[in-house]
């Protein structure tokens, strides 16, 4: 029987201005590294690798000594971006919401955007992301990141004009269900206008923000 | 063949201070009504008949002139409890709450407790619960009231003493599932203290503010 | 025992740049009347009242003469904001999906945005929305409505560099459960960057391209 | 790229009485003594980390040598409250359930107040728990910790004056489904005014106990 | 095209000692009347009519004027059982059950067995099932009917011989999810040998009791 | 504002064999026709149009008076194809199932298959669709409609060589979960191969069954 | 702060013919062997240990050398109650539910129940199931195990007069949702009189089957 | 106690022209190799074996030496059948898939069938899979392999003439819930027609296509 080959969409970028991204769970290693290939030598840029185990990191570093790991994100970032214009903060609720937030930051960071990092600003102590709201004014976009119940996008969706992309995290136990409390209320948001993406993807929230600020 | 008869718990108020409720749906106004009778005739107080139809409400009140009927709240009131000691702030995030905020109050009332209604402080206007916090502060109990995202006990619940009461409402669509997004939300609070009980059950968490203020 | 009064944000708009929306159910129409008579005052535009009974429509219309009801969208406009610059796509996949995609067109047009109609371009077919792609590639933001297996946004991702926002529709029966179905394929969507709004959520896809095109 | 800090918030026990807990899930060893440094130094007291690894207990009692372990509630204690009135039962209706029984326990305690507890009181044999309402009759509050169909907060409300907080288990298989057979119960029960926390979290029932009794 | 045609199974009686039963909804008049005439002619009884409409009711009684129409259990009875050996306890948590536990007793009765009514009976009051336990132990099987939190089986499973056969019903809102919160309970009993039938399967419970007493 | 139009995929059948089918809920008649004259003109056949509403059977049977209402499938059908070879098995385990039975047996001879009905042969006397066995084997693919536990593709699919395709439907209550039982079951069939369509979708089974038939 | 206590029931099999059953998760080695010690004291019989590991195995069988390890029914049994009439069949539908089916085995011999075993009589060779009945009819109570569809026990119950105890398994994938999809299609069984008990529940089942022939 | 044994269904293959597989999980070793000697000593082919352990795969082929482990597949083929007539595309929408699509490449093999591997056409880049329609419209049947959104399904339907069965996989994470995304959507397809089989049961898609080509 033909083995099946692995055919990464080298065009992408061309029509989306955002590269195919390899996602790693379910690959072997040399699948990661024959796509990578593929998109490098297509011109693709940049080349991103989530969700990664230690034998995917130890095998693409090897073949790719200039891949930086980003050890909280857990994501491979392969000739990042040549910075542009557009300034995105990362909001976390909490400490546990951070490797998301890093994902997320992370993946802007490889497509040029300036990140903020705004931390620990869960809607327990609301003061504390009130303080931050002249922080918050000045950015092109917001990722608010949060688990349990995952309130924070509608506060910070209050208090900014920027379009505010809500990120649930899978954060908590028992009723949180593993993000799908914190997803159901940011779908649900009392703010119209924050838009919600996948349970732990702040990857797609920063591809989500650079499209936005790639008019 | 033998037929059901209705059976109250004339002794429950004795055992825990608090008699039982008459649920509406499902019953006979005649029904309805035996079960009154009996616990009035047993010295019960208050008599409250939750979620009534138009047809329970005409039977009952011809039976029963001094009942009163809430509107907003959907329930008969019988033989309301003398004045007592104890405040407690119902707190709603939006007006479509305001029924089931409404059926706290009532029954709030009906108990003999004061009650102080914080209304359309929802977290999308922060601001809005922050400048309430002198009148939550002097509250022996907080109940509050969300639909959609549910956010909004956890903001409170982080800026006063008082228990936290969560009424998780049904208001919304889509995503909230008939309330079981702010349910989900409430539960997952990051405050954690925070007290929930079913959704739309406005009667459930001014009963449960009562046993808390009848130490 | 003092009754409960609405109170909406006449702020919102000036720390976010939108105004609160009315939802219109479970609210009565003198509340509707009351809260839309508070955000006229203060100079809030435009003034949205969104799923709307035959008698609030009646009641508004009367009070506001100037107020324009949307019968497909089943919303009502008041007081529409000016023109400003910006295009929106509203791409619908079939034609069961018009009424969400005409509550996104006309909430888009009430913030002053122009709006290009895209309709009938389901993934059944998908020449269709390739033959679109020209229109799609001059737009600013894309709004993408879809019901049962919610497919068409990956499509339309793929194929663009605007901004995708994409609205599920509870178009469908059996195993779409109301809209899950298409919510779930959107949050799992294999092009990372895909925003997702709330089940039938036209209103708050438009609000979020309103953001976007603010900056 | 900076390094995302942690910021506790460390004036939340001056405006609820009750600090941030730290919650020990997702975090390093590392942010949690660099947390609990943080409310020390604030003066926050107690400190309590909860869900805690092995690894995490021996970095922090290395750190804090006169934090205290408790094992079955798996829970560091650090800088116990004084004593305080009050006195809250610790109700669980099996042996499994004692893991989350001893968490709600340890919390109440590091929080100064007195605690009863009372055992394998499951409905099962419903003799059992009314063996012990005399003591319960004495509480200030009770806790009712139960898995698999959570049965016994809805008895125990029947019988006593106190607020009774439920608390459903994860202990159970197949349509337990960890814990959301005893939650719906513990939610729907038939005496309104049992309020209930999240699964497993005991931690939240004696912090909304402590609430309740710092009137 | 040829017209189906509905073809019952005359032979169930024999083969298991329980005939078809005629299930009501998305059946026309038409086609129960030549599924009973089928049944009838067969000799098969008793022939029993579940869930019916008031035009079924209305032309089965017209056709079959021995028929008995059970209001409360919405269950037509043609040709019931001579009376045989075996009482059945019914045992109905509260007033809004007795719709499913009439269902019950009536068809059990139907099957020639006698019934025992226990009402209003919830583990609110638990002495109230306590008191009830001479009655219980005389019994050849318990059929327990109940909503909300579904917690009665256990009790009274602890506290006889007889099997004792759970029926969930839809009584109650949010959290009951229509009988699920029951369901879902009286499956995680801790009693081990409880049995479950559908959500409000009154009819099922007793035509199990009716098995387990054929022997 | 411009009004949307709809536009149907003329295209399809040529492409598929199978043409667009109209689905008619969330349509007004207007558009219904609007689509079928589309498709007449592009030549297309058949013509269906689902799930109708008595005003769009009223609107369109004017329009087209040739058009065939099926009443117990709800399906309207114009131009049908001419007779081809092929016979397919509708078989409907209870009465309760001819409306989903009679979509899928409408359909399939509206696409000019032949179409041989069983019915009443549900689990609960398996011999009853043992003795069907000979029709069954004769068949080119059986399509099998079960609601409730939904249990009889399983039985057939061993005992016949044809393609067997499952058709669940809403029949049912309580733990049905509105045909949910009777898909996942199907979906989890001992028998490998049966193949699942979605709930009630007798007219999807159908296509399928023609596409089978059509090489 | 003092110790909790482990309390079992001693009275159960007094009052119900049924003792107290150990669960083994979540409990230790120790808790286990003071549970059974309280229990063999108090003359109770049989002792059943379900879900052990092999820690509590080690321990127990080091304690009380004459208990009986189960390894397919992974059970500790003590003690086990003389031979009383009653046989019970226990009907396996495959090779991967014999760990269940096992565990009622077991347990129904461990209160001395004669047991007869079936097995591999899946649906899908619907003739092997039908060649069994002449053993079936013999039976006092059949015990139908079954995971992925779960449609056993409906045949089984269309072919005799025992009752018919339903035991789903977690046998299978995807759909099946660990044994949701068998529940789900028991509970929602064509035979009205099947029951049902928890997915896995082996050791119920049995219990169940002794009770009914107890009388 | 008798011990129970293993009865492998014989005769399927005659019944239905497809043999009992044997599905690993649950079973040991020795069950396996005693299932497989049943079947190959009956004459059945060819006999698979899925989902299986090492151990089990170990013991398979050393017992019989001319068994072929596909390790992508995790699936072990014995005495395949000789080939015949009939060509199927095996369609795998991501890398990922891969596991799941070669299963079914491989049970289709092991059939006599062709098979066409058409590998990375997700509809991320829909003009990836419209260069392969000259391939997909020669194919007899077409198997289309899809996780996260499941989109691809509908997308082959609308462009080939030829049987569609849709195979939900679990690849992705959050709001994929494990294969439920895929498989809701692919249910939902607005192509009527698409037949869909268990999450990751690629086997079962393969044995469809089987039955489909074998008239």
């Amino acid at each position: 029987m033909e083995e099946p080959q692995v055919h990464p969409d080298t065009g992408r970028e061309a029509r989306t201005g955002q590269p195919e991204v390899i996602y790693g769970p379910g690959k072997t290693a040399e699948q990661i590294l024959a796509v990578a290939r593929d998109l490098l030598e297509a011109g693709v840029r940049p080349i991103l690798v989530s969700r990664v185990t230690a034998d995917q990191v130890a095998a693409f570093t090897e073949s790719f000594p200039d891949a930086r790991y980003h050890e909280t994100a857990n994501l491979l970032v392969l000739a990042p971006a040549p910075t542009r214009r557009g300034t995105v903060a990362v909001v976390a609720a909490g400490t546990s919401d951070l490797p998301v937030a890093e994902e997320a930051a992370a993946t802007a960071a490889a497509f040029g955007l300036s990140v903020e990092r705004v931390t620990d600003v869960g809607v327990a102590g609301v003061h504390r992301v009130l303080q931050r709201v002249p922080t918050l004014e000045r950015m092109d976009a917001v990722i608010v990141v949060a688990g349990m119940e995952g309130a924070l996008p509608s506060v910070v969706a209050g208090l900014v004009y920027a379009p505010v992309i809500a990120v649930p995290t899978s954060v908590g136990y028992g009723a949180t269900f593993e993000g799908l409390a914190a997803l159901l209320g940011m779908l649900s948001s009392c703010v119209p206008g924050v838009v919600v993406v996948n349970i732990d993807n702040g990857l797609g929230a920063a591809m989500a923000a650079h499209r936005m600020l790639s008019r």
